[in-house]
């Protein structure tokens, strides 16, 4: 995010507007954009020409990236429930799909994650995306196969000065507010997404908020598509993301493991869910725990009450994910293994337990049989190397 | 609490001093105690005297309250963890103990818990007691089996003016910091108690911090005393009170149950142990879960995180307790029924989990059949009260 206020942000032709709720509009066009949606602001102004009229440009970058992530001094007093994080969350997406839809700043935006990611030793990605429609300087817009191509662009680019790096797949996702027509859409997107890149779509999921959300019961003549038509779509459904047992989002878990998920993200209330739970254990059905956006998201402070931390303790199928680090104002994916390790794992974790996770990541990828067994053989070294440092170094 | 300011320390002879350390002791005597203990304070002042020398009594009085609880405005600043927590615990019942213990206060106190509980339609109690010593205003000094009677006595008293309480029992209790000679001690004695009162004495537990206090594994050869001589002696430990799995707090939970526990006291750490979990349920050995007390040492915040509230979901057999209710400041036990309605018991949770939950009550006390099948019949009837008054009350 520091990325994007320090380069993206000083780049020419970016204009900037604040909506009447007082939030930061990006674009970049030739001229002044043109009321481009009712809800948008009307006076667009050159982020150029306002730098240069501003005596504090440091506080006025300070700002800006506070807008860009939930990072405040005083938690507590300004996200005092899930509403005001939510709003928050939704905010910062607003202020900066201007920004990183822009094509040029698209490719490089990816590069800069990767990049992220890559220093803090993540050497394969499954990214959840959108794939929102992405413009250039003179209004064209791409659509969702040139999106996935660019993705597929920067890898290879990123691959070429990072010749360790593995690449990405991405997880087509789409918000549960939508209607079922607009989802069957998606699903049906998504499945030809797959057949045209089989490498790169690894399948599909809905995000949102959950309990103001449609469930995934709402939706199920949409997700049934794929096996009415005896096509492959595999689904890594968010679901079961609350701490308050008997609501809504307690079904969709149920219905994720009735699709067929993959894999779930969250399941926060799985240990509430014996049978769930007994049934994602035989079927091997992993969770994707996210220890930090979960604290976060108030869903639990003290990570020794995750409910992981029951599941960890007899060896369910669990994966560490650190859901959007950039805007929890995190980086990469080590500070959710660190609390995974620290508070889920228990007193006795110990490398073990380290090990344990990232093979799982290995192991419940969605990659196939060979290239686990190829990542499984660089992971070895890379973890021997480890242990031989640790082994060795000076104490 | 308030009555033991209010009344208690007005009574003639009332002598205090301060450690110190800073705490407060008590004695009734009939002229100022000469050196009791090495590590009590030396100079013993009259209360009464004290009082008159004061210019704001009303300060002096809700000072010793403060004194008498873990009530603070300031509670995250005070108690920052469990040892401060925990040391403010002790001194509680070093300050009060001086009090409490003198023999006419002693009935009178328990008299007054009765009333309080009685108030909150409490009908019947299990109380865990270490039988401490009871003196006379003469220094005359009396055994376990005096303190018994003394309970027993203060029970009929009650019953005659309160003809719906049905008593309490005793669950005779020893510290876990003490030398495995003193609990086999205290065992043996437990055992002599039971058959001396067999109605009044249910049996036996250990209480203390776990982690800074010996094993259940420690005390072995003591716990097994009664088994080994063919005599009854029901356990109901205090056992896995933590939220950290992977500590010597999480073997206690196994060996309770190893041990035979009747019940077992908290086991805020049995989600992380599915087969000991498995084992409960099979059994029918049922939690003492103690919301408010795992709130105030800081095992969890938010209830809907407490691991109660996954065992719950799935009928894992418990029981709603309130621990020790007047040192947090808190009267009786529908606090805590309320907590584990509102948080544990999750968003759908209605009469029938209240139900439930005080059934359980009856179920799981150590009482006969005979005796539990009464007390369902007396409880149907204000049950039945109960819901003829919600349906029928103004809206
Ligand atoms: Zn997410
Ligand atoms: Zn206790």
């Amino acid at each position: 995010m520091e990325w994007l206020v320090k380069n993206v942000t000083y780049r020419p032709h970016c204009y900037f507007c604040i909506t009447p709720e007082g939030i930061l509009q990006f674009r970049f066009a030739q001229s002044a954009p043109q009321n481009l949606k009712a809800r948008e602001c009307s006076n667009w102004v050159l982020l150029e020409d306002h730098r240069k009229k501003l005596k504090d440009i440091v506080e006025f970058d300070k700002s800006l990236l506070r807008a860009f992530t939930m990072v405040t001094k005083n938690p507590e007093k300004i996200y005092p429930n899930e509403d005001s994080l939510r709003t928050k969350f939704q905010n910062i997406f607003l202020s900066i799909s201007g920004l990183v839809r822009h094509a040029p700043v698209f490719k490089d935006y990816i590069f800069q994650g990767l990049k992220e990611f890559h220093a803090d030793n993540v050497f394969f990605l499954e990214i959840r995306t959108m794939l929102w429609p992405v413009y250039e300087l003179n209004g064209e817009i791409h659509d969702q196969l040139w999106v996935v191509r660019a993705y597929q662009e920067v890898a290879d680019e990123f691959k070429r000065t990072h010749p360790e790096f593995m690449g990405f797949r991405l997880i087509f996702s789409d918000y549960r507010t939508k209607s079922l027509a607009l989802i069957a859409h998606s699903v049906r997107t998504a499945i030809r997404l797959r057949e045209v890149f089989p490498d790169i779509i690894a399948g599909f999921d809905l995000v949102g908020r959950e309990d103001t959300g449609y469930s995934l019961y709402h939706y199920k003549e949409a997700l049934m598509i794929p096996v009415t038509y005896g096509v492959q779509l595999p689904y890594f459904f968010h679901a079961g993301e609350t701490d308050w047992y008997g609501t809504s989002i307690d079904r969709n878990l149920i219905d994720a493991v009735i699709l067929n998920a993959t894999r779930i993200g969250h399941g926060f209330a799985l240990t509430k869910h014996p049978v769930v739970k007994a049934y994602t254990q035989n079927k091997d059905i992993p969770l994707e725990v996210c220890p930090i956006s979960n604290q976060v998201m108030k869903l639990v402070s003290d990570m020794r009450n995750h409910p992981a931390a029951a599941l960890m303790a007899y060896g369910h199928p669990m994966v560490i994910s650190s859901d959007d680090p950039a805007v929890f104002g995190a980086k990469g994916l080590s500070y959710d293994f660190y609390e995974a390790f620290m508070g889920i794992g228990g007193k006795r974790a110990d490398l073990r337990t380290l090990k344990k996770l990232v093979t799982n990541s290995i192991k419940y990828s969605s990659v196939s049989k060979t290239q686990k067994d190829l990542f499984m053989k660089v992971w070895k070294l890379k973890w021997n190397q480890f242990i031989d440092y640790l082994a060795r170094r000076p104490r």
